[in-house]
């Protein structure tokens, strides 16, 4: 997607071990026209799907899905990474490992709040290994709920995570692509 | 505000210690209509501030900020709590405590994203203490912005958070402010 792409070119920044910082519009500061855009493409590209809820994880991801949700008419549900006074009763866990953070944690999501009669099209950020993505994937499958698919942002080609999905036949939307090229920089797969 | 109101007292749920649960529609699962409902009066309650950044915490304030960002057409920032190896350089910290989770932590924000330009309006889900909303301001102030006030979705008007901050001159819109009564139950301040 151009209008991503080139703003990645203009303001992210690569840094050592492959990891790209978009803190200046997607991450940390949020820009909520640009996310816009990115939510009417997600609703492009998953339409006729009949999605009924957006499932997300904390805490970058719940922006992006908000925002997506308006185009889809439906609500979101964020999974929760930490344990929490407010988090109580039946729960789907499943375990995530992150790569950025370098630690494992435990993911919740309330179990009245998926049902076997969802459509669930998954929506985050980032996708590199996919670790967030299965630990998602897992709840899913755990409430017997369908996945839709799967939106991301921007995608690191240079893992595996988006090989290993589209091998399963997963329908995964990624809007930018990046690879790195030999001197350290970053371009985009087709 | 009677539309919020209504929804605590039809989904909401009071636990002992004053927690109230509304995962069913603000901070787990989030019902985007009614948060574009939200996001519209927090526009209207905070009209002509000429509020330039919406500041809030991680997780679930970040999706309410994201949505009322909309109506004001400026960014989002969002406070980080945890150490991550994308968050480096210049940043502002403070330290919050949080009552829901029995725990302190440290809250951080880029240098690069507040500047001595910005009118900052925090955005939050809830407000009980005051701590994350103190933590935050403490950020607002390091960086030399204006802070314009704050607005909340549900305020518990049996904790003191809300006083303190109205005591100190600073502009609070909190959409439902609960009182316990007698019984256990809840009710709703004028």
């Amino acid at each position: 997607m151009k209008i991503l792409e080139d703003r990645i070119m203009s303001d992210g920044v690569v840094k050592d071990g492959g990891i790209i910082k978009v803190d200046s519009f997607l991450n940390h500061q949020m820009d909520i026209s640009l996310i816009n855009e990115l939510g009417r493409e997600f609703r492009r590209r998953f339409a006729g799907d009949g999605v009924t809820k957006i499932l997300t994880i904390e805490a970058s991801g719940i922006g992006i899905a908000c925002i997506t949700a308006q185009y889809f008419g439906v609500p979101v549900v964020f999974a929760k990474k930490c344990d929490s006074k407010n988090l109580d009763g039946d729960v789907y866990t499943s375990e995530v490992t992150s790569y950025t953070k370098g630690k494992d944690y435990t993911i919740r999501v309330a179990k009245k709040f998926l049902s076997p009669d969802d459509k669930i099209l998954i929506i985050d950020d980032f996708l590199a290994k996919g670790k967030a993505f299965f630990g998602l994937k897992d709840i899913v499958q755990q409430a017997g709920a369908t996945l839709c698919g799967v939106g991301i942002c921007i995608e690191k080609g240079f893992q595996d995570g988006g090989k290993l999905i589209r091998s399963m036949g997963i329908h995964l939307e990624s809007l930018a692509i990046i690879e790195l090229d030999e001197d350290g920089g970053i371009k985009f797969a087709k």
